[in-house]
């Protein structure tokens, strides 16, 4: 009866994240706990070891490491020394390891860790004061974009500077941040792609296939792939390298611009998501269920494709009404189950497989017109 | 916030079945509850609305109704007259029907019900003594099954009898049971068959392909589809008749023997059935978002085969452990988490899609020898 692998699993947080995090893990037998504050979120809909808490309170996270084997997160924005702390005091384990969660929310070191493994990203210097802020535009004449350093996210702490004049209005939110910026050379690119990379405690690497983002207003509309690029196979050994030596375990996402002459690494997360969705029905073996995997040591399976195309469009939140489906055939639901419903809120999402990802994405978008949210 | 179909569905029992269904009524945002006893039960994993407590006992059905809308189950042998008195106390439903429940799970009513529809079955006569089990004999010369009336399940309670001299040793089976036997002629099949047909509660029919079923030691193996049948057309048309006449709601199973010459309803289930779980990866909509949908009076949605073959494999009890995953690509797993092992218990399957139903059980036949349980 004994297993040679963790069979409790603790996640931090309870979107829907964690919530496909749960039932792939359901599926392969573990048990899957949750902490997070509200019995209606997503992920606490569907498992019974649920613990009411706050991932970011000491008390709660040291009553749910008790009841777990290793935990993970969906979320990068914890307190990173709690975590590291905490895990000293339980001897409990939290992959990615919380370190990394910690260079990896502060866009300053995550754009010096992409430096040290040669990953090719926009320029960048670090902005503290209007000062700064000044000497950056005249590195970066064409524009640039302010991002706070920290907790920002879907375009929230960020600025875009198209001219100079622009950099006075900014005076005001320099002032009220604490944590600092950088600013970046604002990139013109043809499309936004993303990849996710994994890597397993036992040194496996995976990497799922190159995919296509479409976002508006800072919000993912539509993923579809597989893709090509002929840089692909220069950033995957580079990527390979950094899971290797920060010796990572887990799945990383990579949000990549691509320019048309090159492929550059916008933004990087440490966990499952949301480009990653489409691998429920079009992978051997899904980013949830790998993500599971490379943090238990289990050997990580064939992520390759089933499918020439396949394509996944986000329900952005209008009603919290369960859809009506009736869905066309070859349409994939997976809905959230979220209790409160605010405009742009990710509520679910649907997945096709079809001969092209063109093909994919079209039957989404014409199916969407006939889906009632 | 007001959804026009019933949000909270309750399922009475806890083990695959009930599992299954909590998980695609999950994804289709439902507030999935179950009533069984134990904290381990597959289906109690899997969901925050898992009430302790026995579906056979009326005080716990009390407490389990008052927390849902709508009612279904995963086994027909609960006690028909208690459930359809407590849906009177309380003014919930339940579906399918318990009055049908009770119809089916009594061996005898099946087979009246069976044919007042018309739809071929082998021939019976009831069964209560040795002297009728003697007339027996001379109406099926050839042979005949002795099947319990009730509580009968995967070759529990049923008999085979292949000469004369075998009926003196029935004698004291017969005089343990008090609800009496069925005594069939023993039909020489080729091969078995299964179909799953669905009804909503707003009279939308669908069925699922036909697929050939493999057993051993009244155990079912495997599964292959989708197959054809000349008398398919003309038995789905009675099955639409007898759904659609005795107003049923959900899905039902039918297991068939294929004699060569004709296409024999052996048994039928008042609920989504092994047979049917191929459903999850190949078909639009699988059998546990078709029930959900049809008790609930949603869309169903089509049915169509998304592949030419399909196979399933039931994972049988070897050991509680959690399968070691090195699973070949185009293999989907879905492990139930039972905790405690018997031999031949059923404790997950794998589903595989491929260019012919053959291909693929090949694959899946291919797979388990070197898929360690």
């Amino acid at each position: 009866m004994h297993s040679p692998f963790p069979n409790k699993i603790g996640i931090l947080g309870g979107g829907q994240l964690a919530r496909m995090l749960i039932q792939q893990g359901q599926n392969l037998g573990l048990e899957m706990h949750v902490l997070t504050p509200l019995a209606s979120d997503p992920a606490a809909q569907v498992t019974r070891f649920w613990l009411a808490g706050d991932p970011r309170h000491k008390a709660d996270l040291l009553r749910f490491l008790a009841e777990v084997d290793l935990i993970t997160f969906e979320s990068e924005f914890l307190d990173s020394p709690t975590l590291q702390q905490i895990t000293k005091v339980t001897k409990k384990t939290i992959l990615p390891d919380p370190q990394t969660m910690g260079i990896l929310q502060d866009r300053l070191s995550q754009k010096k860790l992409l430096a040290e493994f040669k990953i090719p990203s926009a320029d960048f210097v670090a902005i503290q004061t209007m000062d700064h802020l000044t000497a950056a535009w005249k590195e970066f004449p064409q524009g640039l974009v302010l991002k706070k350093r920290r907790f920002g996210y879907d375009g929230y702490g960020t600025y875009l500077v198209h001219t100079r004049s622009q950099l006075a209005t900014l005076a005001p939110v320099l002032e009220q941040t604490k944590d600092g910026f950088i600013a970046e050379a604002l990139v013109p690119f043809k499309r936004e792609l993303a990849v996710i990379a994994a890597r397993s405690t036992q040194d496996e690497l995976r990497f799922l296939p190159l995919v296509e983002t479409f976002q508006e207003n800072h919000r993912c509309l539509w993923v579809k792939g597989p893709l090509k690029h002929p840089q692909l196979k220069s950033l995957s050994q580079r990527i390979a390298r950094l899971l290797r030596e920060t010796n990572y375990a887990g799945v990383m996402a990579f949000e990549l611009f691509d320019t048309g002459r090159s492929l550059l690494v916008n933004e990087i997360a440490p966990r499952v998501h949301n480009s990653g969705h489409y691998s429920l029905e079009a992978l051997a073996t899904d980013q949830f269920a790998l993500h599971l995997k490379a943090i238990s040591g289990m050997p990580l399976g064939p992520t390759v494709v089933r499918t020439p195309g396949f394509a996944m469009l986000n329900l952005l939140g209008a009603s919290a009404n369960i859809p009506q489906w009736t869905l066309p055939p070859n349409l994939s639901l997976h809905w959230y189950g979220k209790i409160e419903n605010r405009p742009g809120r990710k509520m679910g999402h649907l997945t096709t497989l079809d001969r092209s990802p063109q093909a994919a994405l079209s039957r989404l978008l014409k199916a969407k017109k006939e889906f009632k949210l």
